[in-house]
């Protein structure tokens, strides 16, 4: 049976899109404009209950997983198909933005709106999709949803991890599904034909060539190393440079010369090398630090590199470590990976068809969307943010630019919903 | 009227001078052999109890300040006049040991009981005394009983005070209060005569002299500074090194310069530089740290000196802040200060009583005594301690030190308590 075509994406409307973030961002709002909701917080799953009232009024019908995954459903003609997924995240960093995960749900459900609204009815189902805690703040790791449903985690696995209050997942859904109140059940994993996700870029490239709407070609390969200072805590006043062993000197020297080894390399450029946590112990300051802790946040597109940027890290905490103890947990690696060429393709078009001529880049942070490729064709859009700054109160975003990945996005559930 | 001679350093007990150090010591005590106790929590107060137990055996009689200094009264025979002073501090650092502070009261309390049982009947009284607060780590800052003895800090001012968790030292001195029970009052600041401390050195040079008690000549100058940085948070994945403003990136070059700075001159011996304190915000793996807050301990001997290396420290803020901004708080510095010619005599001449040659040395920590030496005439004993560790769990004393420097003190107090 042959579809009507539809021109859906003439529907989406600019304001609605913009109310809908600004209604959101007072859930967990924070005074200077930016939100605070992080994963399964009673914060979270009040925005989650907006989302669905939203979603209900063009009929999409709501289930969850056993993590807490969220889909809304728009019925297609063959309902046992294998369902187009897209969608992206709605929790948040502790001093997070108003777009970061948000605008990736709400642009699907502003085309879904308007794919509803010119009449269309797709062959396959589509599921709005609202993965859980796509940040990794409250519980590590991150994109901890996206991975149980794309098999990396197990559903124990996932329940039992705890955050740093104690709390565990399995607590903190209880609460979440007493918010959200009875809903049907879905399997974790089911069988999905493909995968859209749109974002904010979180950097500079699309801003920078005045770009409204980026094609995705890949998400950069990251590592995450912990590492442990031990020295010995003493008298600030009396204690002799000599006899010192300062966790705190030592963690300095040791991201000195890291930094060197980084940064100094032709593809520094590349490498993207952060320590966003940084703890010392006991914390007084008339006390020697004792104890040091601190993370490494490494990234790279070429995984090769990545894994020799890796082993400097361990061998530069093993060299530099006197005359403390250094110990360093480095969890397997994510890898690089590519999105399948039929989905950037795809992409293209739709961009094109909206007379953008999308730049295609990798990106630099992690998302939903690289999981959901190890199960199937995924595709990911970028939208540009104010500076390319996130993961900060002050993200922006231009609603022109929202606008345009809304359209795009549009196209793309359209094409693949179709066959 | 004339004394009778008595020879009551004779009667100090090592065992009951050990047993009570290690009594006190389960108070606050940790699983590894340290303690927390820190400034007038219940612990703290728990301890003042058992030495006020133990100073009503030999019937010494408790007062308390409006700032919570403890008194315990020996009476002589002219009870109006000014009495000699002599103690040191029962709180401790979150991971402190167990002679720190606790060794100055159980001294002069021996050393007393010694006296009472030699029937030591002193023309002026004397009074052990507990200052409040003098680690600075629940509330700042440092010596805050003491200092507020010696009229450097109003009673309200200290009252005002209040910990990180909102509650203010008018509060705690109440819970206080409460454990303690019913005591007469004594008002801040009234008339001394002079004042005794004794503490462990904190510090090598007894140890590596092989002495086992010193005298203290004065206090080197210390100045606190409060560094705060800001640059702002963003994407680990995403934003370049070129656009990035991290705080801690920018701390990290601050403090590589300061200790090129502190520690590269023909003085470097005589420096102690620490910081001790070091936060980083908002402290998540995955995002750039737009704040960094950090403190740093400077001490030296030379006044001078010490004034050239705080402009130092104000100049280096200021030229390596870029790309962020950074700001500093320098309260007034504490000068180094020297004790009395005749105190150090009289406590030099004490110890060569014992066959004791005393080693002189400046102490490089601040103690109550600093204070008390503006009131009045102070003088000050060390013992070594282990490897010169200190606010440190590990911290550990030899007995025999501690008995002879008990012994120092016990004639020290009978020479000043005569006349």
């Amino acid at each position: 049976m042959k579809q009507r075509a539809v021109s859906a994406e003439g529907n989406v409307d600019p304001d609605r899109l913009w109310a809908r973030h600004m209604e959101l961002a007072t859930v967990g709002g924070l005074a200077n404009g930016g939100v605070d909701r992080q994963a399964l917080t009673p914060e979270e799953a009040h925005a989650r209950k907006m989302v669905i009232a939203w979603a209900q009024v063009i009929d999409l019908a709501p289930a969850i997983d056993p993590v807490g995954n969220l889909f809304l459903r728009y019925e297609g003609r063959r309902p046992n198909a294998r369902p187009v997924l897209a969608g992206s995240h709605l929790d948040t960093q502790p001093c997070g933005g108003r777009f970061d995960g948000v605008y990736g749900v709400l642009a699907v459900l502003e085309a879904m709106t308007a794919l509803r609204g010119a009449g269309w009815e797709p062959e396959r189902p589509m599921d709005l999709v609202v993965w859980t805690n796509e940040e990794g703040c409250r519980f590590a790791p991150t994109t901890m949803g996206s991975s149980a449903f794309a098999g990396a985690l197990s559903v124990d696995e996932v329940l039992a991890i705890r955050d740093e209050t104690g709390v565990s997942v399995a607590e903190a859904l209880d609460i979440v599904a007493e918010i959200l109140g009875p809903m049907p059940s879905r399997s974790l994993g089911f069988p999905v034909h493909s995968f859209l996700e749109i974002h904010i870029e979180q950097g500079p490239v699309l801003e920078a060539h005045g770009c409204p709407v980026g094609v995705v070609t890949g998400v950069q390969g990251l590592r995450w190393f912990s590492i442990d200072v031990c020295g010995q805590s003493g008298h600030a006043g009396t204690t002799p440079e000599r006899h010192r062993r300062d966790a705190l000197v030592t963690a300095l020297r040791i991201l000195d010369v890291l930094r060197e080894h980084m940064l100094g390399g032709t593809d520094h450029q590349d490498v993207r090398f952060t320590v966003g946590r940084f703890e010392v112990f006991p914390g007084a300051p008339n006390t020697i630090p004792g104890r040091v802790r601190f993370t490494i946040d490494l990234r790279h597109p070429d995984v090769d590199r990545l894994d020799e940027l890796g082993a400097i890290i361990l061998d530069t905490c093993e060299r530099f470590a006197e005359p403390c103890a250094v110990s360093v947990e480095a969890p397997p690696a994510s890898p690089s990976i590519r999105f399948a060429e039929s989905m950037v393709g795809l992409l293209d078009n739709a961009a094109r068809a909206e007379c953008i001529q999308p730049v295609h880049l990798m990106s630099g942070a992690t998302h939903d969307a690289k999981w959901l490729s190890t199960v199937a064709p995924t595709g990911m859009l970028f939208v540009p943010c104010g500076g390319g700054i996130s993961h900060n109160e002050a993200e922006t975003a231009e609603l022109d630019d929202l606008v345009a990945g809304t359209r795009v996005m549009c196209r793309a559930l359209r094409e693949l919903s179709a066959a």
